[in-house]
């Protein structure tokens, strides 16, 4: 059950997002560049026009919002973190990685067009990414953009979503002698889970309250929204894999356990998670409470991604 | 034959751009990274050090050092684009890409660890580039940095060297009916070369003119240098795989001919393509003119660039 006004807010930054990403995916070379290849561009927009539901770009404008900031700013800092986050599916879509043939129900790059091509769509979403936090458009003030392409480098790095894609990858080859997967513990589970999946969802907030030139207080409220938010994305996430349908869902389901991946769903039962993700829900709003009425689409935006079926 | 002057200026940077590695690829994670994976930083190393000419952060120094600017700046700069070197190297190498065993001599990043690492690895070194950039460190001014991140993105991204290898994966095959590869043109290969390995050349030269405070003319002249330079070490390249020894080169040699690749060698002949050597030298010589004997060690790394053995 979707609050209509937050659907409302949504589905506005998932058709600017779309229109975005069309115009700025287009074959017409930018100042600097020499000419955009048909194949390559053709392998980027598949991967990212026409799907999602671009929660990054939202959580950006929305905590963005909150200072009176909006245009055209916030929607590049949001795609900007769509192509990180769509770059992230392709190549971990790879056979090398987790090795999936669908995505949102359609092949995945690797299947539609070849490996070579996926991996370089990827190579070019993230670099791309970087051109547009750093260009003019995304704020008049170039520290503004500096500030925002170090955010995004540290959340999607070596340090952030690369390194819990790494660690992830390590965590599924731990087996025991006698064959059974060897369980991570919780802490080790949710620092693997604050770097693969937190720490973009964590910047998209954080970036918002950049471009809003939020001061120090009112940012660390939103970096600690941001964080929770993050959690409560990974245990909906890991109950949509424990429990879901995979038509629903939109993927196979069920992978966690036959990869032998710790979660919080496995360290501790479905029923101890749902309630765990009830009150990082309670504690994601708490944390917003000195922007008042104002922050209740951030709020809805908590619930929503607590309740989600795909 | 080297110049004395020229060796010793390449050797100062490349023990400072190791040294400057070596400190930034550590365990300690940054303000906004959560954790560094030991099996992801230790593939990163394993790419990075130790190893290659370090001529694109060369250029970068000399050309910033031309207009007084020397010290910490321009070697970040030039560290970037090395990560963004190294990785499109660790990418090309893969089994979906060149399916190349040795680089440098020793084994590929995906054969000293595994196929996934070494995608991620890549991924992570093209985030950390733009982090650098970004960072205060590298220029007091954020306009400054954020134009070198626009000039790295723009020279690395689909634009540029990313969309190159795309086009020669492309042109790789484009086999006739008849079993023969099908040449591209000379327009076409120019193309290809331009982004593939020019565009990265050409912006190691741009970026040190850009922290250099670099006026239009003084500017337009350094981007023709690049430009120029980038093309003759492109033919050094393939007349080294046409006619270079594979312990020398220190990768296998005689590939071009092998995959039907076009190359300047292989259109005109290896006369011809030395000719034409010796003519792009002599240019980007002259493009030098009105910085007078101040450029001399760009100049002679033209000349190092189209002598080199390996």
């Amino acid at each position: 059950m979707i609050d209509h006004a937050l659907r409302s807010r949504l589905d506005d930054t998932a058709q600017a997002i779309e229109r975005l990403l069309d115009s700025l995916l287009c074959p017409a070379p930018l100042a600097g560049e020499i000419a955009r290849p048909a194949r390559l561009l053709e392998a980027m927009r598949y991967a990212m026009l026409g799907g999602g539901k671009r929660l990054r770009p939202h959580l950006t404008v929305e905590a963005a919002r909150l200072f009176g900031r909006d245009g055209e700013g916030p929607l590049r800092a949001g795609l900007a973190l769509e192509c990180v986050h769509g770059y992230s599916l392709v190549h971990d879509d790879l056979p090398a990685m987790d090795d999936d043939d669908l995505r949102r129900g359609k092949p995945t790059v690797h299947k539609a067009f070849d490996e070579a091509t996926a991996i370089l769509a990827g190579d070019a979403l993230v670099t791309f990414a970087f051109d547009i936090l750093a260009d003019a458009p995304t704020d008049s003030d170039p520290a503004i953009r500096a500030a925002l392409v170090i955010a995004l480098a540290r959340a999607s790095g070596f340090g952030g979503m690369a390194g819990g894609q790494m660690l992830d990858l390590e965590a599924e080859g731990r087996f025991a002698p006698d064959g059974k997967p060897l369980a991570g513990t919780e802490a080790e589970t949710l620092q693997l889970q604050a770097m693969k999946t937190g720490a973009l969802l964590k910047a998209s907030v954080e970036m918002g309250a950049i471009l809003g030139r939020a001061g120090p207080d009112d940012f660390a409220a939103l970096a600690t929204y941001g964080r929770i938010l993050g959690q409560a994305f990974q245990i909906a996430d890991d109950l949509l894999d424990h429990e879901g349908d995979a038509a629903t869902v939109g993927k196979a389901t069920g992978k966690d356990a036959a990869r032998g991946k710790s979660t919080l769903v496995s360290l501790l039962g479905p029923e101890e998670a749902k309630r765990r993700l009830g009150a990082l829900v309670d504690e994601a709003s708490a944390a917003l409470s000195r922007f008042g009425e104002r922050a209740d689409t951030l709020r809805a935006t908590a619930r929503f991604v607590a309740q989600r079926q795909n």
